[in-house]
């Protein structure tokens, strides 16, 4: 491994062990448990999956790796708060969206060289991106890393339910 | 900037945003918000805050950066569980400390090479090493900006209490 393909390394086992550990956390869970708010008042289990089955998916074309599988997600999980559309997935539909958007993803870093890794994602302008190099495909995986954990941290506060 | 350099580089921005979110976080509650639970019966702010910061200072010597400011933190906040311990930290105490520990860190970053950056840290061994060269320090600062958006992530609950 070259100096910088084991800085992607890292940042890439950093990336699936927090896929993984949200993975199992929600999909682990009943759809009766999925309907626990994670503190009175806040959002329930089920929407913040959603909310990060919506980042993921919609993190593959960002990142230039093919189409969503799912954009209707953001009306249920991003656009609208939670409580307030009247149909949404179920558990069962996430795990499955999540377990393919995350292969798709995974497939997908592997075909990216250092070069891609550093060059711009599609929602920003070249002329942005000239001005800001930061805001490339590596800053987005980092980014979107550091999102799964701290949703993920206020998911585990669902544990108090049982206690 | 290299292509080594400008991966480091946004690990470092990451780091650094999830630092600033911390600090202002819990730096603008005052004592006695720093008493609410993110959830009843889970950790106090004061206890989240304590513990992110007893883990800042604790990457001072596994980054091989110093010595450790306050080792008495772990004890407080990452041993024992909240409200265990009699005596601990006020929020002023912990603010002095968090910006301390995060200027020697940010000032530390800047002095490690790219190849100090892939060299293990402190707490594995050079046996360990050898067969997991992923444990370096680069490594590390990713896991810990996670940890940060973690607890981040359930602090931001506190918010219910006033609405």
């Amino acid at each position: 491994m070259t100096l910088e393909t084991s800085l992607i390394d890292s940042a890439l086992r950093n990336w699936r062990s927090n896929v993984d550990r949200a993975g199992k956390l929600f999909g682990n869970l009943s759809q009766e448990q999925l309907q626990y708010e994670v503190a009175p008042g806040k959002n329930r289990l089920i929407y913040l999956w959603g909310h990060l089955t919506a980042f993921n998916d919609a993190l593959i074309p960002l990142l230039g790796l093919g189409l969503r599988m799912c954009p209707e997600l953001d009306l249920m999980f991003v656009l609208n708060p939670d409580r307030t559309v009247p149909a949404i997935l179920r558990g069962e539909d996430l795990k499955v969206i999540w377990q393919e958007t995350s292969q798709i993803l995974w497939k997908g870093f592997s075909t990216l060289s250092v070069a891609d890794w550093l060059q711009k994602h599609s929602a920003v302008s070249e002329e942005d991106f000239l001005r800001e190099p930061h805001r490339n495909r590596f800053t987005v995986v980092l980014g979107r890393t550091v999102h799964i954990a701290y949703h993920v941290g206020q998911a585990k506060l669902w544990e108090r339910v049982q206690t």
